[in-house]
């Protein structure tokens, strides 16, 4: 495998099971977790055989900065949030993810870390689809 | 505040109580996390009124993917390691750090997450130098 080609991206089903797309960006395919406990997005390189952070060529990286960025400013355009937390740590599923969570004092989880944290509440549907409108609006 | 002055910069005092310098790099402190359970850095840049990744200046932001690509090179040349864990949380301290952590399959909290499980069991002090020695040289 090139490591950084985009033909053969294919997601990590687990991960497709948790989420709806949100929209593909210039690296990241974007996606929002099927979690109505906290705003929660996920960013996955449109690369392959790609793990660790700097399994990354270094264009790439410097992409994925700047679609860090652009998450956190999504999630604070949501509504009111504390904390962004933002980690990338693929101990169950390998394909390299970035989290970046939107955390307000006294959700589910604060001021622990969400990952592993009870169980996924999905969205009501039609709550799940004016969201999706937002985040592809902004 | 200026945001980006390092003449001001305090290491927050929770951080400085769980852990112990490795060394000054260009932009961050470099902390050994005082457990023994997971090798564990945190990388802490050396800047005030900086919370959020995207608070750091730009230049600041591009040397800390750099070190923090130093730290993953660090934590890989010591030993095995399955995955490596990266995270920038700040729930609790609000100070910017990131966490770097090699994750062994089967380790102590594996595969969830390493914060806030469990308790942190300090290395043995001639442990602890010869670890620091380490990872000073490196």
């Amino acid at each position: 495998m090139s490591g950084h080609s985009e033909a053969d991206f294919q997601l990590d089903p687990r991960l497709a099971a948790d989420t709806v797309l949100v929209a593909d960006w210039p690296l990241c395919r974007v996606l929002l977790m099927d979690d109505a406990r906290f705003p929660w997005l996920i960013l996955v390189p449109r690369r392959t055989g790609v793990a660790e952070l700097d399994d990354l060529a270094r264009t790439d990286r410097l992409q994925l900065l700047d679609e860090t960025d652009r998450a956190l400013a999504l999630l604070r355009g949501l509504g009111p949030c504390d904390k962004i937390n933002v980690g990338a740590l693929g101990n169950i599923v390998r394909q390299l993810h970035v989290h970046v969570v939107a955390r307000l004092q006294g959700d589910g989880a604060w001021p622990g870390p969400v990952w592993g944290v009870g169980t996924a509440q999905p969205y009501p549907s039609t709550e799940r689809e004016a969201l999706l409108a937002r985040l592809r609006q902004a």
